[in-house]
């Protein structure tokens, strides 16, 4: 099955057990509109591009890894547009769920998308039990303290942000996951994956450092110059546009050389290839693969 | 080990490694001080009582498991006194967490708990990876959607409220947590000890509608009538004060008489007398064993 049917129909599994019956009707409408329609979903089809590269063992298992990394990522955007954050008005070009639902809503479904992530990976560990417990670390070391999400957000809290941490807790580290879940779920070693995650996540922030301040909202959905707007370090006033696209090359170039000898490894650079293409820069014509 | 001793520094090495290098200062900080120091610790010495009862043949899960009960709960309190929520401005005798931390530091560190909870049960499993499934998928529906925590929560905005459904989410369902889950970490049959747990939640909501009314905030550490004040259903109202107390007691002998045949019941009903006794109102001398 296609990566995006394999996600979406785990992802609509998920989100009906959770928003069922007996689930207050506004919490389940929330939890819906939360997830749907996503984004590029370009964490979970990264995990099941890894997941394939090593064979796809354990299927039901990746999807479940990739699903959850999904719902991780959809709890950090609802609650990271709370007025207390970025007060976004819009996401994935409608209203952001506070604005629609009001905010003891958006937390609530931030804090029940958290859950659901690993009740879903808990539900899917039957087909191999004993890769749960490192799955769940995994997912949970991604988000949390010191060094996930959570950690990567709160150092817009502090005074003095070391911004290599910065970046790698709050965008790279959920990438790193989706690599090594990949890898874990389809039975492979994982440790040789982690870097292929990391250097794509970095990618990816300066890639939407770029689009922050280059893209038109109309297509990209949300309002330019947030990192401006909220202070944040962004790669463009570092590097200029011209050294950030580069650094954005030179992060895609080195993805590529990191990926582990394995019999899907050709497929996987034109899967990562074709994917990161959405997010180069105009006039960035030449792939990295 | 005494339930406390064990509870507290299960607690410590959870929020030792969450908040250890390299966490941001503020959020190690918050994480702290949402768990530290604590409440009645309820439902992790219940879940402990549970445990011991059958036998506590793996008592790192146990305790694994009793804590992160404790950390879920520590997380929905933060998250209730935000703004949006009950605007609280003191829990536990001090300040609410928002109130010394800001709101993005509270929204982050309920978040950083959840995950914390889910985290510190996968990194206990060795004991016992057959019952870690099992543990997860509990403690995760006694939490989430459809009937956890945050439902419970979430039939706040709504504009009908199914009473027995909001009070079975919102309080019960993590008291049933408890004590299936100290049933479960011990090797044990657990559906048998969901009533137990239902009966205590109910019992302990009755009794904080009791203090909610009665109590003196100096004394409780949380300002008084806050139902009246958030519109929320309250026994006292529904039954009046000797009703809202025979209903408690009613409720306390059914939870004794549900625990099952096992060789420690008398010693657990002697720590559910003993530990409820704080919760009865003043005046209400006869103790429920």
């Amino acid at each position: 099955m296609d990566f995006s049917l394999r996600i979406e129909k785990t992802l609509q599994d998920a989100i009906s057990k959770a928003g069922g019956p007996p689930c207050p009707p506004k919490l389940a409408a929330a939890l819906r509109y939360a997830v749907f329609p996503g984004g590029a979903r370009v964490r979970p089809r990264l995990s099941l591009a890894v997941a394939q590269a090593c064979g796809d063992r354990f299927p039901v298992l990746a999807d479940a890894a990739a699903a959850s990394i999904e719902l991780l990522h959809c709890a950090s955007l609802v609650h990271d547009d709370l007025p207390c954050f970025d007060d976004a008005d819009v996401r994935r070009g409608k209203p952001a769920l506070h604005k629609e639902f009001g905010e003891p809503l958006a937390v609530l479904t931030g804090d029940a998308l958290i859950v659901l992530a690993f009740e879903s990976l808990a539900r899917s560990a039957s087909e191999a039990p004993d890769r749960l417990a490192g799955l769940l670390l995994l997912l949970g070391q991604s988000v949390g303290g010191p060094s996930g999400i959570c950690a990567g957000q709160a150092w817009e809290t502090e005074d003095t942000v070391p911004l290599a941490e910065y970046h790698r807790a709050k965008t790279g580290s959920l990438f790193a996951a989706a690599t090594v879940a990949g890898a874990l779920a389809a039975g492979a070693e994982p440790s040789q994956w982690r870097r292929l995650g990391e250097c794509l996540g970095e990618a990816f922030q300066v890639a939407d450092d770029i689009c922050d301040v280059t893209a038109d909202p109309e297509k990209s959905g949300k309002p330019a110059s947030q990192d401006i707007t909220h202070d944040r370090p962004n790669a463009v006033q570092q590097l200029g546009l011209e050294g950030a696209a580069r650094s954005l090359q030179a992060l895609l170039h080195e993805a590529m050389d990191s990926i582990p000898p394995c019999e899907g490894a050709q497929q996987l650079r034109t899967v990562i290839a074709v994917q990161s293409q959405p997010f180069m820069p105009k006039g960035f014509g030449q792939r990295a693969a």
